[in-house]
């Protein structure tokens, strides 16, 4: 099992069942709810040492190890946690959950609603990031958490630390906020808004219902995969890693594939597609639009910040053009205008969006030297 | 008739017919085709005052004045062409064309071919940059047009500007190059195969052949127009535009439009699907993927522009982030090289690459002065 070193081994992921009525932003009310969660590391006996990680986008709750001896994929965030690494599982007791919403196991479009027998569909409701935090708020009580050592997150993960920071500033110690922005731009929304047309309009969508149907809205799916990993990677990386290389020696003047980016984006597209739920891709990219802290406070994020109390680490990547460093910058100046601790890391990296989940030395060892200072 | 007020006024369109087969660069032979076209001043005696304008992806021969006394919306170039603009009717015999492959009336994909009677759809050939200025430098030698004042075009229009100056040198005295880029990176390419993919597997595509079925790909080219659109514009401009402006008061926890910007997007892209031909889409996007003068040359842009013989103007707009002022550095320094008379203009701009079809001042400024040097 070499392929497994220095990592958490082998995990299994747990459900928690909530049944208790649970009123949303949007003024829904879901009867009850799942979660699937995972742990790596012990709960010390205070209950100090707990670390929540929340999930981006296409993220779930399996961030670290394996799920079985053979398994070859690790976790999505393996390269960061784990004994040793620098969120250290020999210190802290890490949990990584499936939002509300998602496809991996927690309650969501795709899970079938106990009132009617069938899958929810278009009846499930639309979420935010508030909600998200709601309940990983009941999921912390339910595993007996009363305050994190610290809540992790990039990108849309990044999205959910600031609401914790803000919503529950004592339930939290430290919150690393990692290439997020406080909130989208115009064009942020308009990427998003291309991505939830290809698979509104697919044929196949059938209004979200498209689980009674047999069929699943793949064409749709693809292309928002497509669109969302180009704004994931810089025009820097993308022109190292492929340039105008062929896939052929010529050209073939038709509409297969020439590029090599054009392979690459494909390949990506379609491997979504086969896994992902569509209902569950659109209600993520809503929960990012709609995520505004400042929408209560006068556009102003220092005013929307002032209740959080945990020491922040904030970090951006420099090819970073979804959520830029500027972005960042303003989370800093707003946590500086409300004296609050403060560390940011502005990482030089290629990758654009996606460095976040790179293992690039310079940002592992400031997120190492970060979680070190820590009391567990 | 005040809307006309320094207009070229009503103009018609003429269809000039080329019945020598031609043999494109992918191979294919078009038996015979129709080029679109206005021409708008007067061509002198000695036809030295010619200026050929390029269009870029969505654009026609309709580049100034109106089609009828009731028209109301000009030419999509009317506030650079017309009697005391810019490119100075009163000095210069413009010329308008519509590209081979195109929509708007020269032959392509959606027109009959003679040899079945039906349209041409999938059989269609691909294009590319070379072959419309060999269909272009037909059309000249139609109108008895041996040199050109000037060759001028943004975008993709300023690709077939450039490939004119090294494919004809002697046919053109002065070569405008407007917000252009000397090839497409991996970036510019991976945006045109989303859009492409939109379009191919749109079920109302019917493999390129979707007239004899009665219907067009509109959800395809509807995507395709709207992701298009964000890559014209800056983040900049798009904030100041539309922000986070909500369409209604509150958020409605739904599909349907929340932001101003998603109202926008939408109306383009169903504005568009509504007009265009999608396999001219696809069309012009991979004569934009092919256009690389220097596959030849060792991916050399001074060998490749060493033939060029012109003086040139080069233009780029600071926000333009689909076509870099990098991108017209690259072929600024590239005609240096080459010891050529080029002139360099970077203009500061919001509005992105769409700046180029802006009545900006400075801009608007810096090319009168350049055509006012040119002797008709």
């Amino acid at each position: 099992m070499h392929t497994h070193t220095h990592s958490v081994g082998v995990v299994a992921s747990r459900i928690a069942h909530f049944d208790k009525p649970t009123k949303l932003k949007s003024g829904a009310v879901l009867e009850s709810y799942d979660l699937v969660y995972e742990t790596y590391g012990t709960l010390n006996a205070t209950g100090s040492n707990a670390i929540l990680i929340c999930h981006a986008l296409s993220g779930n709750h399996h961030v670290a190890g394996y799920h079985s001896e053979k398994d070859r994929k690790p976790g999505w965030w393996d390269n960061m946690i784990g004994p040793g690494k620098p969120v250290d599982t020999e210190r802290f007791f890490v949990i990584g959950v499936n939002n509300l919403g998602g496809c991996h196991g927690s309650t969501g479009p795709s899970s079938i609603d106990p009132l009617t027998g069938r899958p929810y569909g278009k009846s499930f409701p639309v979420l935010t990031v508030d909600d998200w935090v709601e309940t990983q708020a009941r999921l912390a009580d339910y595993l007996g958490i009363l305050q994190f050592a610290a809540v992790i997150g990039g990108s849309l993960g990044g999205m959910q630390v600031m609401h914790w920071s803000i919503a529950h500033p004592r339930r939290l110690r430290h919150a690393l906020v990692i290439a997020s922005a406080p909130k989208l731009t115009a064009q942020n929304i308009a990427f998003n808004d291309v991505a939830r047309q290809a698979i509104l309009t697919d044929p196949d969508f059938h209004g979200g219902d498209y689980y009674a149907h047999g069929v699943v809205p793949r064409r749709g799916l693809r292309i928002a995969r497509m669109l969302g990993h180009i704004t994931y990677l810089s025009d820097d990386v993308m022109g190292e890693k492929f340039g105008r290389i062929l896939k052929n020696d010529t050209f073939q003047f038709g509409y297969d594939v020439e590029f090599e980016i054009e392979s690459y984006l494909r390949y990506q597209g379609d491997k979504f597609a086969d896994s992902f739920d569509a209902n569950t891709y659109l209600l993520m990219t809503k929960a990012l639009d709609y995520f505004d802290p400042t929408h209560h406070h006068r556009n102003t994020l220092s005013q929307a910040l002032k209740p959080a109390t945990a020491d922040f680490l904030v970090i951006s990547f420099t090819s970073d053009w979804r959520f830029a460093p500027s972005r960042s910058r303003e989370i800093v100046k707003a946590l500086l205008d409300n004296e609050r601790n403060v560390s940011y890391a502005e990482i030089v990296a290629v990758h654009g969006h996606d460095a976040f989940l790179m293992p690039d030395p310079h940002y592992h060892d400031i997120v190492r030297a970060y979680m070190e200072g820590i009391a567990p």
